[in-house]
């Protein structure tokens, strides 16, 4: 367990697909942000605005980038994704994930 | 939308029920701590050590506190569980929650 200190978080969460993906804001003293999030199992697809970077705190997946083969992510491992760009995840079983919005 | 500020958030996710509750917990400076949840539909029962005040910030979902009727908590609305109790809960739609625990 590890925890973010000095920070804000916005109460209310973003709900996407039914629920079945949802994220709480956490707002940095550098003006950063990151979400902490929740993917339950099933297929979804995101676009980026930012540059991504998705830690795997727990869970089971495999993910996609634009142009490439998809590979498996195991729990501690992570990946980034280009800004404006987009992403696939298959989603086997609940995943926990930080997901840092980089300059 | 609304934020905390000047807080700790445990990275890690609770989970609970295979993923369909789950739930970030927040450390105030004053030693006090909520979490923030989102229920998925389903019927659920949890036990209480402390005292716990239910915000319902999105959704659609009854309760039933022991000997009491199952009552329908609109958003906006909330309600308090005892310490050392339980309760059950009917969610109909996703709903995203405020949990605070109380002395």
């Amino acid at each position: 367990m590890s925890q973010f200190n000095d920070v804000s978080i916005t109460r209310e969460a973003n709900i996407y697909f039914d629920g079945k993906v949802t994220s709480r804001t956490i707002h940095f003293p550098d003006g950063t942000k990151k979400t902490l999030g929740i993917m339950m199992p099933g297929d979804y697809e995101f676009n980026t605005e930012a540059k991504e970077l998705m830690e795997i705190l727990s869970g089971d997946l495999e993910i996609q980038l634009v142009g490439e083969e998809w590979k498996k992510i195991a729990p501690g491992g992570s990946f980034e994704v280009p800004a404006n760009s987009s992403f696939k995840l298959k989603i086997v079983e609940v995943t926990d994930y930080c997901c840092s919005y980089l300059a």
